[in-house]
């Protein structure tokens, strides 16, 4: 029996990441209030990622998954993915930036040193109701940047839509200097350890 | 003054990897007898990227540059670009599997442990003649697979022209635990230090 992916998020990244790995999935994005959590970097995504995945759980279970033909979502073999990222650096944690000066004050914080980007996981696995959450660190090392790199680099438009208002596999890879942890961790999805997942249950 | 950069290298994924920064290179392949260069894998690809690059910037000087019109290829402000990459795990120096067979031992070498991957670049900046050449290395952590997920992998195709019979930036990043260093350099070519030294020359 096929499984079917929901990944409960519209950022096009996850969906190509998942793609990457030969994973097709369905996109089912969330309605959350993402205000007021708290916590830890990793306590904050990993919440996050919970919130989102249950809610379309919910969606699917009551039958309010929007176009989706009801086959393509029969509950007895589908696993929900939610995710959420953000940038740790220096106790601050960076979301997506409001406009472009927020951006450039985002890049003007990172350049010349190291962050961390986090993001959280959960799982459920239909029908069993079983779960995982985890989270995921890698740490990113930016080159300095000069004034006019960082002007030039936001008026390319790339940091709007991305936490800590870069994208590790656009234009920024021109400034970074190295990573430890998962690359595609920072493009937004651990996709290794959400196969390492689906493998242990005989799904990838 | 726009400079002109000439890969000196066939690679669509190098190719990619300059446009993804915002430079769109000549393409120039070399013609260089790759074989009989010894020394640490480090060693192994600065040399080749030498002789790649040198290959070229001869090309360019005598006019033999094929297709492309003369004033593409004016020397006063060109830099060529040759590289190279293998892998390096246990000793052993991994480039291209020569069939699917070799492709799976090759896997089978890096499933569940560490290996390192280097790239050399050489820089030759026309007309000075300037040139810097240097090595990067990344270290690459991949899970644990099983001969099924082995035999999978190498029946899609993608191992058969890449060093060490993976491509990181495909399918086989299901199975890529963590990095550390420039995950671009795993790619084929470290493009952020490549901007660093177009940077340091005011040519990015």
């Amino acid at each position: 029996m096929k499984t079917q992916i929901v990944l409960a998020s519209a950022s096009p990244r996850r969906q190509e990441l998942l793609r990457q790995v030969g994973i097709a999935p369905l996109v089912m994005p969330s309605h959350v209030d993402e205000s007021g959590i708290g916590g830890t970097p990793e306590q904050m995504v990993m919440e996050l990622s919970r919130l989102k995945a249950e809610d379309v759980s919910v969606m699917i279970a009551g039958g309010s998954a929007g176009d989706f033909r009801k086959e393509e979502l029969a509950p007895e073999n589908t696993v929900v993915i939610g995710a959420d990222t953000v940038v740790s650096v220096d106790g601050r944690i960076l979301g997506k930036p409001g406009d472009e000066e927020e951006a450039a004050d985002m890049i003007r914080l990172l350049a010349g040193r190291r962050h961390f980007v986090y993001t959280g996981v959960t799982m459920i696995f239909l029908p069993s109701g079983e779960r995982v959450t985890f989270a995921e660190g890698t740490e990113v090392e930016v080159y300095p940047m000069t004034p006019e790199q960082i002007r030039r680099y936001v008026a390319t438009g790339e940091p709007m839509d991305k936490a800590g208002a870069y994208g590790i596999q656009g234009y920024f890879a021109a400034y970074v200097k190295g990573i430890r942890g998962d690359y595609n961790n920072v493009v937004g999805l651990p996709a290794a350890r959400v196969c390492q997942e689906l493998a242990a249950r005989d799904l990838f």
